[in-house]
């Protein structure tokens, strides 16, 4: 399968509809491809072939299943930097409004067995009330939406990705430099070092799914007695922004949210990472904290890091949801 | 800690004997770090406050134990990108020679429960008659030895580490530059593209063990049937040793090696991931692929991957240790 014909399927999929070789040619330099009408028909007919697309009408096509499947797991050099690319993507297409609180956010989403719904509240319920994850809101969905897929005796628990902290200050004209997701260890209560790290420009799988996976957090012993491991990132500022960043979070705060541990010094090192010239480091926590603190109490979860965006409004209080369970 | 405490008890790890400050001051030099006697002095008074070091002597200095565990989970800068600096490293170390098959190559770790070990040969048994891995010789520890310590019920098992093939090539005076390590898709027995992949320089914890943790290979489908997923990496030389490359790799192949699945053309993408401008991109097997089989298998190891040097001479062929086993 060559870019073209992967740029074909996914116009195919995204217009989810009978479309002709003249629009395909046209949606196609969006692709950085250029094609006349009757190579398109050309590779049209690869398609079909591999029973990937099917003729509909005269000209028309429509993707086949088998062709979305085959979009599914598709071409590696997207997913390679692909966590920067979505956390960029997505920074960018929220339109969530700190002051008037509306718009949309970024969400994690984690599916979680129905029946052990009750004790993965418990686990995260000290979480909510402390300082490692971005606000105590969050979604709660027990059964598909328009955007999201519950699958049977589960349900769905978003919870506010950090980088909706990035979409705050970019709607703001910051822009904030992500750079690794890392293990951090916290000793006596404070943040002590990293542990851990991966860069979000050199990974196809988002670096707190795997720190979670890999069973490394101890977020409940962070809470319990002050020592454990959370997860959290490292991003950068540019220096000339440091004031006002400062001004927005104390907004944000006001607001409910929270997340950031640690403002850096400019030019210097934070947690012994070295910075870029002119910028400052932060230290950022995960918003998947809650859940690395339900797999730590057994509960296996499966969890979208950096997922999708939803309505600010849509998402209630922990504490009202742990009411409602009870 | 910051960072002139931590190269004083890595040089006091290191030398493991009693040493002064004016030796220190000395050694300090190589970390990047220019003191007096005086203020190395100053230093060490804090580290024996701490409790990692201790007074021997008139000005001797030891390292405590204490003194040894903050070292082992030591700052958090020298893990980021410190998987490429093993390899770095371990390939400058090693020094086999091809010629003469002597010399001490570079081996992936693993730990196996002993009640565990006929179960687990025979899920590597087809991996080691396959394309699947370096050689089919393996190491086996099953009791501590200089450089090795076998926890108890188990026994060690040391693969060949696919950064030898970098090892020899550097030898020949051949860079070879690692880029990705990935989980690799294999259809209809062919190599056919990456379904994940992590940047060597932009990760503290190896990618290899990370796909293995998350049980994302299928490596006993890959060898059964053709389909499934391997482990595999992703590197680069530069054009003007492609045919030198391919002259050592047959002699590589004549002495029992091999690995390498595919060779790029040069300032071609292979697999969809481009390349270096002058470089040519070639896919090399994963040397933990038998162990990710035993995991496969539903038989927990504990790996440590591009882990230490070893001499080639005490490796014997899987062959003869299945039959030994039996």
């Amino acid at each position: 399968m060559n870019r073209t014909l992967i740029a074909i399927l996914k116009i195919l999929a995204k217009e989810n509809k009978i479309i002709g070789s003249k629009e395909i040619a046209k949606k196609l330099k969006m692709y950085g491809v250029n094609l006349s009408e009757r190579t398109v028909r050309y590779h049209l007919k690869i398609l079909d072939e591999k029973g990937l697309t099917k003729v509909f009408g005269k000209e028309g096509r429509v993707i086949t299943e088998k062709g979305r499947q085959e979009l599914e797991t598709v071409s590696t050099v997207e997913k390679v930097g692909f966590i920067i690319n979505k956390i960029e993507t997505l920074s960018y297409l929220s339109d969530f409004d700190i002051n008037s609180c509306k718009g949309k956010i970024i969400v994690n989403l984690s599916y979680i067995p129905k029946s052990k719904l009750k004790k993965a509240l418990k686990s995260m319920e000290n979480v909510f009330n402390s300082s490692l994850v971005m606000s105590n809101r969050i979604l709660f969905i027990e059964k598909d939406d328009e955007t999201v897929i519950v699958p049977d005796d589960h349900v769905c628990i978003g919870t506010i990705c950090s980088v909706t902290l990035n979409a705050i200050l970019l709607k703001h004209g910051i822009p904030v430099i992500s750079r690794f997701g890392g293990v951090l260890e916290i000793r006596d209560g404070q943040p002590y070092r990293f542990n851990a790290l991966i860069s979000y420009d050199g990974t196809s799988l988002d670096p707190l799914e795997i720190f979670i996976r890999g069973k490394m957090t101890d977020v409940s012993g962070a809470i319990k007695n002050g020592y454990g491991r959370v997860l959290a990132s490292f991003r950068e500022i540019p220096t000339v922004c440091l004031n006002k960043v400062k001004e927005i979070y104390a907004i944000m705060q006001d607001k409910g949210f929270q997340g950031i541990l640690m403002f850096g010094e400019p030019n210097q090192s934070l947690l012994d990472i070295p910075v870029g010239i002119d910028r400052v480091g932060i230290i950022v926590v995960g918003g998947l904290n809650p859940i690395a603190a339900v797999e730590e109490s057994g509960i296996q979860t499966y969890t979208s890091a950096i997922s999708t965006l939803c309505d600010y409004q849509a998402m209630i209080d922990f504490k009202e949801l742990n009411e409602t369970v009870k």
